[in-house]
């Protein structure tokens, strides 16, 4: 089956319309026609090939809504018109302990949406910046949101999920003071999420200008870090702070504002790496420096849901495919509050 | 009250014998007479100023072990005569959070045991390479070892619970893999007691030659870090690794050993900074890396009762106190198993 598709033929060249093969549905899968999908910076970090291991054509898109087109024989969970997501992962081992806990994202055969390696020609996989998708039901999940809010909803498959886990994770709620160090794609996600399950939210920002969307996303403070007397006040005070900035910067500034055996959980992996952080500031209050990896499919599900239940979706700029590349600069700028979506209707067009 | 003791004047100056004044017995306090005291590598970098601070006369010391001499009027934990210990630690703010819940050792205002600030003359407190110290029984430990086997106890108070206080913190145990990196003061505390605890322990060594000697102190498995193929194969293996190694090095060869949420603690300090750990080794398998300041007192109490019921001592080598500064350089080198304890009987020599 050949589909409309947009992504690049090299690391050097723009995204441009172009056709991928989809392969028939098996007897597990779940054919789905893509309405929405989201720009994650990772498309970016891949599609340029800033990580190694690029393969070309390279379609990305990992933020995936749509309806369901048709279904294997064996496919119980889902029928034809269900409104479905599919985030970061559309494989994995299924036999291993990490799969087997439900958490496919850590399998060491995990397969990843787009750029993963797999038996469908041209043999790597291709993402959700396309008319239709094919994936196992084991990495299919439920969207439970009004109609009206499937764009919005299609960075909940990443963003949603990569801030939601290690918050779940590391025990965010009532009584938790939790920080989220950065307001982006993930960062605005992180806030509004962190807020939703009762912690006492602080938003991290460099931007002074950032403040009262902070304070809007759901922050209630909100800390200039550039500001050395506003760290300061906080100082020994967090129970956890998620850090979703993937440029290096000085973690110390954070870890000193860790309580004692509190955690900084890094979830943006920088291209050069951070400076090295001061291993006093680890030793003097048991503290721990994590990382966490977008999330597994039933926590995935269980963000979703939860999402519903508080009325939680991304702040969203809707585009067509043919304003992928303008995004994608716009994107490099920080101009975006706060996620692109492609409405994939546009893909045709 | 003037004892003799042994310390530098200046951090390029060579230890020597001085005297210095002891606060009287106060009415909480324990006055010992101290038969050992280990050397610790803190006592070096303290004493050169290779950390900040350092107050002269210097004069170190935080492992020592000796008899109750006197006590004060509202003493009740010891008598004269008691076998007694004190470590790290000689106050605190008794007050804070940390202290009400016996970490002591991670209260803000902690008094270390020498180069600490205090009111008694001259302003900064004086360690254990003396033949008295005065000190608050809250910080004062009973020893319940054999005889025979006390200066062998005194590397206990830093090298035993600094390494201890994480392996239990940290769930070291029956059905655990636990490594422990370096093979010095601190490494072959660690692994007689990881051992003890039931875990199995594997140790980390750049030096073929240490091989025996770790299987001698308790290993289950001997690795020489340099050989990739060795590392290799315990790849994603472990629970917990136990990192002593002061020196910079490069961490991510041992966070790549750790299971899924596995964690590495460091409890060394390099002057100059590891080289910075690669985020994607912590993102990908939701690792941890983190610190550990010695212990608290109860802890510390929990630790030499342990070591008491298991027959757990250091191995070292007991010198004179004119021996201090060759011990020192022995001590860089490396050159010594595994600590060095000053036999304080002969500061008055």
């Amino acid at each position: 089956m050949q589909v409309h598709a947009y992504g690049a033929h090299a690391a050097d060249k723009p995204l441009e319309h172009l056709h991928i093969t989809r392969r028939a549905t098996g007897a597990h899968d779940v054919q789905i026609d893509i309405a929405y999908c989201g720009i994650c910076h990772s498309d970016l970090h891949q599609i340029r090939s800033e990580w190694a291991g690029t393969q070309y054509p390279c379609v990305p898109g990992h933020e995936i809504v749509g309806r369901v087109a048709a279904v294997g024989a064996h496919v119980s969970k889902f029928k034809v018109g269900d409104v479905v997501g599919v985030g970061c992962i559309v494989d994995s081992c299924q036999s291993c302990p990490d799969c087997d806990e439900g958490l496919e994202n850590y399998c060491d055969n995990m397969v990843g949406t787009y750029n993963g390696k797999t038996d469908d020609a041209p043999g790597w996989t291709m993402g959700g910046y396309s008319q239709q998708i094919v994936v196992h039901e084991r990495y299919v999940l439920n969207i439970r949101h009004p109609e009206a809010d499937l764009a919005a909803v299609a960075p909940l498959l990443c963003a949603g999920i990569t801030t939601y886990s290690p918050l779940r994770h590391w025990g965010a709620g009532p009584g938790k003071k939790v920080g989220v160090v950065g307001i982006g794609g993930l960062g605005h996600m992180g806030i509004k999420i962190a807020h939703a399950m009762g912690a006492h939210v602080v938003a991290f920002t460099t931007s002074d200008s950032k403040r009262a969307d902070a304070k809007a996303l759901g922050a209630d403070e909100v800390v200039v870090s550039r500001n050395a007397e506003e760290m300061a006040a906080h100082a020994k005070s967090f129970d956890f702070i998620l850090n979703t900035v993937a440029a290096p910067h000085d973690l110390d500034a954070f870890l000193a504002l860790l309580k004692r055996e509190g955690t900084m959980t890094l979830v943006g992996a920088p291209a050069t790496p951070h400076p090295s952080p001061n291993v006093f500031n680890l030793i003097l209050k048991r503290r721990s420096l994590a990382g966490s990896l977008i999330g597994g499919i039933p926590e995935t599900q269980e963000m979703l849901d939860f999402c519903a239940e508080h009325g939680i979706v991304a702040d969203i700029e809707l585009i067509r495919a043919d304003e992928i590349n303008t995004a994608y600069e716009r994107m490099l700028k920080g101009d975006v509050k706060y996620r692109f979506v492609i409405d994939n209707a546009s893909l045709a067009a």
